[in-house]
């Protein structure tokens, strides 16, 4: 396995004991610093980081609107891939040099969520590479429960596209979309276009809603139809697309309020709209619609585990265009830089690659 | 059958072949005019009249709200009961004196929501008694497929609730309520009572918020729970009731604003909040709540036969209280009167007596 032998050769290269971290330090900030690792406590295993991703929540991080959550000096990240590098007391079927992914997700078992078996959305939730330490570090200690192994066939490169994979397809599982559907999807940025993809890999006829030229073409080169809200009347076309019905699902990621008012309209009676997008603020809903045609407006919110293990098939399968999504692969080093591309809308998704002698 | 004795001997009394009907005329004014009855059409069945509830949508008639929906002058009222007074062509099944109720949908079968089964928010319904002449006249004719059986152990005034039974039966069906679930129903008013009744008549435990001093003694009156959210924290009311997880069934009944963006902070994880109210403007919604616990948001309008067929059950059974509900019974000739005491807030539930003389 290529990448295995890439880390472990860099490591030997720089033949020292001490790792790179990168590091939230507040005021729009991330440095990289030195660190002694530390050994994995028990159940936790340790791994090599390969590839972390940079998502639209690490970037409101660096923007500071997290500061309540994070602690810092925060490594964060949770988009990753790597190998397993050591093994704590009392872990068991796994082994060193095992490629894996983690579920970023750690619940309490407690909370009145969790005895309803909703652990993935804990009222007490840990979300790793937020609220505990991430991956943009080179040795990661995590506890063993969170490890998802990932097939010798999927490039560590595109294994670090398992987690938002995984958010696309719990969104299209959660919607009860079935193959034969027409979907909207409104928002063509990275989780935008993936749940298109995992919703026409189930089968449904998927249109994209988005209003920015780039990200429609970027969508349109993946094989993905798109239509500018701005430029027609929606509602007409999705009428006309959907002889008079309506669509069957629309899921609404652009996090807009004009796009949340309009998205009602789009729906069929009966039909569902589910709610990926993060909306701070309260978003006016037209309710006569919901009322009117019995609509289901569904919240959406992280995933389960068969969300990931569909993921990762999917990645092996090729059924995610990688190659399209990844505009970019950076060094640790660079991090600071890809925030600033990634926030002036630049790039569709960068990848860190920890290994990477900076 | 006490009913129907009434009604024939008021009939011969009278010894006139005319028969009365309550005109909305546009302008907050509504006139009784004599009427030639006309014979039943192939496929309908002429109804004699008993009594007619009014609700807040025969309100917003009056107020003038529907004119672009209502033909002026318009006979309305939708809320019914009275026996079978002649037989058309072709219907079959039915006999003269039978008592009977209406389900005062017509759907056209073809539209894509009919299609796909749900005919009784068809996208070009037809609801009888707005859409098309309703029961505020002696003698009303119907097509058969409406007709709703009535035992007769039930009284044709407590049937005259059958309709708004329906609609709460429908409610809280479509909210998948369950036996040992604790539900919040925002606002009081005749709907929202009718909710808490068949939620408790399911199993439920309920809380009722209402602002309104006279509607929570009401409902407190038949034996329901209520808070004053104005006065209490509503959130932590719920949160200690509901030992921190949240409600599992939150029902909006109050139309209000205030009512909808607090709504979701009572919802426990994977909750529903249920749309009953009919809300002309959008309202803001808090959709982060909706996406941080997976929320489910559902619309509920109308009612399907099971529905009626269950309202009429539980009317039977005595598990609504009626005498509480029904405020007052007037004459034909009173029902402008009606109009001003109910939307002055000064009853739960009026009744016409379409059979009395004025």
């Amino acid at each position: 396995m290529r990448d295995v032998t890439t880390i472990v050769a860099s490591d030997e290269r720089r033949g020292r004991s001490a790792m790179r971290a990168a590091n939230y330090q507040g005021d729009r900030t991330i440095s990289v610093v030195d660190r002694e690792p530390s050994a994995p406590a028990p159940g936790q295993v340790r791994i090599r980081v390969g590839y972390v991703g940079i998502c639209g929540t690490d970037l409101h991080v660096f923007h500071g609107d997290m500061d309540a959550r994070v602690a810092i000096p925060a490594t964060i990240g949770h988009e990753m891939s790597g190998v397993i590098d050591e093994i704590g007391p009392g872990v068991e079927g796994w082994a060193v040099g095992d490629a894996v992914t983690v579920m970023p997700l750690a619940w309490d078992g407690t909370c009145p969520a969790c005895r309803a078996g909703n652990t993935h959305i804990c009222q007490n939730l840990d979300f790793i590479g937020i609220d505990s330490p991430g991956a943009l570090q080179e040795l990661w200690n995590v506890p063993a429960d969170v490890l998802v192994r990932l097939p010798a066939s999927l490039s560590l490169r595109d294994a670090a596209l398992v987690e938002p994979v995984a958010v696309a397809v719990h969104d299209v599982r959660r919607s009860g979309l079935e193959a034969g559907d027409k979907a909207v999807v409104i928002g063509a940025g990275p989780i935008g276009v993936l749940i298109a993809t995992v919703a026409t890999a189930a089968g449904a006829d998927v249109l994209i809603a988005e209003v920015d030229a780039d990200r429609r073409a970027a969508a349109e080169e993946m094989g993905l139809r798109t239509i500018d809200p701005s430029a027609v009347d929606q509602v007409a076309v999705v009428e006309d697309w959907t002889g008079g019905a309506g669509a069957d699902v629309v899921f609404e990621v652009s996090g807009a309020a004009a796009a949340v008012l309009g998205a009602t309209s789009l729906v069929r009676v009966r039909g569902t709209l589910v709610v990926v997008a993060i909306h701070p603020q309260p978003r006016p809903i037209d309710l006569h619609r919901v009322f009117w045609r019995e609509l289901r407006i569904l919240g959406a919110r992280v995933y389960e585990r068969p969300d990931f293990e569909r993921a990762v098939a999917l990645l092996t399968e090729g059924a995610i265009p990688s190659d399209r999504l990844i505009t970019r692969v950076v060094g640790l080093t660079d991090v600071a830089e890809a925030f600033h591309v990634l926030e002036s809308g630049g790039a569709m998704k960068i990848l860190v690659d920890v290994r990477s002698e900076a």
